[in-house]
């Protein structure tokens, strides 16, 4: 008998304690099961439930008529009930190679997968993921590759007084060598935080890969917390366990804009790094975005490359801040200073598309050079990973 | 109108897709409420469920007839359905301080609370956590106290041709003074891996606050996968997104200890560490108990501090490895040189009780000088905190 398995059994036999009943895990059945054909078989055991769907990414969506009109929602499908009590459901089409997002509804509940492990936080939702390997998909995976180290750090800013957790990547060799590397500090959206590029993003796995393939140079990537309000994200500091919100004070009226030469600052005095514009990259989705473009045109030396991946450009009539004053003068103060990239990309079903298309025709009436990348679809996490996997390789170049 | 709320309001609008939902987050319920008097309320919204219950390790454990006899599960209790169809219940009592683990259990269905969005792995398990503070436990909690830095990193094994991950503790001021610090390097039980003592160890949390009241010495933690067949946590390698298991092959067999100091090799050759004996501790619970217990005999010269949190103590009589041939002589030679802290801690009702008792009488009846620490209940995280709570203060002083 192994020791493995007499450990077992005594768990099952003496043990008193939630804790251990853990370590049985979930349940027996198999889900998401990725079969040989790219379909994925979705099940779980609840005999006693009258109705079990599964509502995700990976379906079409529906179009339903709610509170503000006609707008479209994640489609669901039924799982059937076997004799045994689990309900099942497999994809009619083989699926296209991305990371998807799921949840299952139980009686018009909705839940985790109970045998899948892996979820994610998207500010207050938990959503179950798996992945379909592929293409560029291939690059959200981690693979045997040198890898790079992350690490969760905490810095001082004095603009705003607080002391603020910070995500660093370092390149693989980074701890070993004596180069100095540049940098991409990497901003969230809205309801984000320093976690969300890592997590939703897979910005870890995209360099490490991007990296060991020879397609981008080996860079440190920054990405700090861009709720000026914020000390870390939720969970991670002195607020304790508390339910994430999308709204936060402190997000885009010019506080963390103004703050941010102290995150630069704290990288370089810390980090073996490239201290020049030639060395240093600013990219944001959404209000990382907006973040991306004011940062960068407020200091027009700091950055060469700049990307705004779906951003929000236009600060809300209401907010007056020096940050967005005079921003014409600024625009052509920063382009008058040649950037090396200076990037936009966004989907064409985005809700921000047409605030974008306002906002290169002012580029393009200024002369200012940019380069523009358009996706399918909006607002979404699948393009943000793309636009990663676009932009990283043309920095530092 | 604030920028965030139109931002929102156009997301409901335009947005067509799962992750935009995501934003809108779990369900407006709140749950769990950790009330004034440390009551708990629980609450979900499930209006069509006919049966909601919640299990977890606030409540008492229940005797049940099983398979091998008598053994005990954690305890259950009824939600009670409101006319909103929110199920509620709250507990009788105030819960004492401590970190919680629960589910909820929807038509015999069990699930996680979706108004929560912490949740801690446990081998395949996921499970919803909330805190009560006070005391002990307030070591728990991220407080406003200066932070060290958590990174996860890799490193090279030669014993066992491998690149594998590891996660590292460095104290507040570690990057930037230039002092040499001493290491603890803390090993995880069977099932665990480099995520464990971080996620259910609360690790980071304790040490910081550890540091900061100056009731421990800054020490760097490392925190190696101690299943010498696996790069690196369930997730975190190229095996992708599968299922977590118990069983492991080369967990208890030899080849961990054998390759362990690659790991001190590592360590010492990337960090300002104290190089010596007096600067190097080794700790683990339950299989990174038994870990410690035959490293640290087998390198008598490496550790002058070694705990063993609810170790297991003696390898299967299958197993053949030179590890752990010659226990006695090699404990003589182990305690010959004076380890300054040879600590043993295990619950009163652990499976492993008995075990552990013999080996504190073969260390009595060779005169091994060692410190005894027992607590209520057994083989569960609650006391693997509590230990390392106790055992860091006692270091390198």
């Amino acid at each position: 008998m192994k020791k493995q398995t007499i450990l077992a059994v005594l768990l099952v036999l003496s043990v008193a304690s939630f804790a251990q009943q853990a370590i049985w895990g979930g349940q027996n059945t198999s889900s998401p099961q990725i079969n040989a054909n790219n379909t994925v078989t979705f099940r779980l055991d609840a005999p006693k439930a009258s109705a079990v769907q599964v509502t995700g990414d990976f379906l079409p969506t529906q179009q339903v008529d709610g509170q503000y009109g006609k707008h479209d929602v994640p489609g669901t499908v039924d799982l059937v009930k076997g004799s045994d009590g689990v309900w099942e459901y497999t994809t009619s089409e083989a699926l296209k190679p991305e990371l998807y997002s799921y949840s299952f509804i139980v009686d018009g509940f909705k839940t985790t997968d109970p045998s899948n492990v892996y979820l994610i936080r998207d500010v207050a939702s938990l959503t179950n993921v798996f992945l379909i390997g592929g293409g560029r998909v291939d690059l959200y995976k981690v693979n045997n590759v040198v890898h790079g180290t992350l690490a969760r750090r905490w810095y001082q800013s004095p603009t705003l007084n607080m002391t603020r957790r910070i995500s660093i990547y370092t390149p693989a060799g980074y701890e070993t060598d004596k180069k100095q590397y540049p940098v991409l500090y990497l901003l969230h959206g809205m309801g984000g935080d320093e976690e969300a590029w890592i997590a939703l993003g897979r910005t870890v796995q995209i360099l490490d890969n991007l990296i060991a393939q020879g397609e981008a140079k080996p860079m440190i990537v920054v990405m700090p917390n861009g709720n000026a309000a914020q000390e870390a994200a939720p969970g991670e500091s002195a607020l304790g366990l508390y339910k994430p919100t999308f709204e936060l004070p402190k997000t885009m009226e010019g506080t963390m804009e103004a703050s941010f030469p102290d995150v630069v600052k704290f990288v370089e005095s810390n980090y073996r790094t490239v201290n020049a514009k030639s060395g240093r990259a600013i990219a944001g989705l959404s209000m990382g975005g907006f973040h991306s473009l004011h940062i960068s045109k407020q200091y027009p030396d700091f950055f060469d490359y700049v990307g705004l991946f779906s951003a929000a450009i236009n600060p809300d009539k209401a907010v007056k801040s020096p940050i967005y004053d005079d921003r014409d003068a600024k625009l052509k103060t920063q382009f008058s200073k040649n950037p090396k990239l200076y990037w936009i990309a966004i989907g064409k079903s985005d809700f921000l598309y047409k605030e974008n298309e306002v906002y290169r025709k002012l580029l393009d009436n200024g002369g200012y050079k940019y380069t523009y990348y358009e996706t399918e679809e909006g607002h979404i996490w699948k393009n943000w990973r793309i636009y990663l996997t676009e932009f990283v390789p043309m920095l530092f170049k």
